[in-house]
């Protein structure tokens, strides 16, 4: 490329980081106060979640045009043309975990919290460590380090193991307090949102890896 | 481009095409083999949706690699361009069906078939509506049909319809006999699989809109 071609490319491949940066941001926000609104009963908070799901899908529209934009006016080869691939398919990710985030707030209406619900305990601990991941997996990406993406795909073992936990808890939990099954339901759901996070992070952590190396990890 | 590289362009994207028809073949095939396994209670078939992942990651990554080396060889522009870059995408959302697929039939093995359950009756119904959702999507993006694309897109609240009747049956079903509540629990997350499994075709609907005509359809 010319060095004015460089100059731009780079301009627009800092952009797309920033774009990606941002939606992380949100993301992890969102899946913190998702968990805040649920244990507090705020459903303000867990307004404002959903609400923040409108922006996340229009950066990861900037995030889909400026990469377009960028392959068509700068024709980028090999790692560079890789790595707005790359982009463009974590932006669609993260905006999937915001979802996630948003489904988490939507159930809190309709949790009962009166009585203490061990699954109560445990799923805070079980959402600092998604959200851990996906702040980590972008870092790895902005820092386009491989080896920080290969941590965080060992740390979704820990976000599975509190999901099979939680699991168990809350089908005993029901078994023995059939008037709780409705609260216990919604719970399981957000335990299961909390584990497609870590999953979704897992991918993201492929995807930088791929962008940072040209292959993907082997299956663990 | 030259008549030889527009020639190899249309290769390309024929192939492409080919690759995501592929993809959406046996994601189709997942959801009703699961569905079946599920309501036979056939854990070898159940075993087959899971192995059949295998080959949905593997078309993914061939969808990636052939994109990727279009978009460098050929360079190309505007429609163009944003039809691989909508097949990339597209492939990611139908591997991610199959996953949904896949969670289905790992959930057979856990499923207790003594006794009549009333939304073991509605879930094939609400399986074969996700599943036409899935076929025609892949049909409007092979033939560049936005109308049939949006057509789906209503569709899915058919889906959500059915997800909400069946969560609330489940949940009462639950209440009164709390025997049941590990295979009720199961099928809420079968049920939730199906509604994502809609979601995610009126996400590929948006797509092809996106590819076909260069905007994505309003938000109803």
């Amino acid at each position: 490329m010319a060095e004015h071609t460089v100059k731009a490319f780079d301009e627009d491949i800092t952009r797309l980081r920033g774009l990606i940066a941002e939606m992380g941001g949100l993301a992890e926000l969102s899946i913190s106060e998702a968990m805040q609104a649920l244990i507090k009963g705020d459903e303000e908070l867990a307004k404002g979640v959903v609400a923040r799901d409108k922006q996340l899908d229009a950066l990861e529209a900037q995030v889909d045009a400026l990469a377009i934009r960028t392959i068509a006016l700068r024709a980028p080869m090999a790692d560079d043309l890789r790595e707005i691939i790359a982009a463009l398919k974590i932006g669609g990710v993260v905006e999937r975990i915001g979802d996630y985030a948003k489904n988490i707030a939507k159930r809190v209406g309709g949790i009962d919290r009166r009585g203490p619900f061990e699954p109560m305990t445990l799923l805070p601990a079980m959402a600092d460590i998604a959200a851990s991941m996906v702040h980590d997996v972008l870092t790895a990406f902005a820092a386009r380090d491989p080896v920080l993406a290969l941590e965080v795909i060992e740390r979704d073992d820990k976000v599975d193991a509190f999901y099979d936990s939680i699991f168990r808890n809350l089908v005993s939990f029901m078994v023995e307090n059939p008037a709780t099954i409705s609260t216990a339901a919604q719970l399981l759901f957000i335990a299961r949102n909390l584990e497609r996070i870590g999953d979704h992070a897992t991918n993201v952590a492929e995807m930088v890896h791929f962008a940072a190396l040209g292959t993907y990890p082997p299956d663990p």
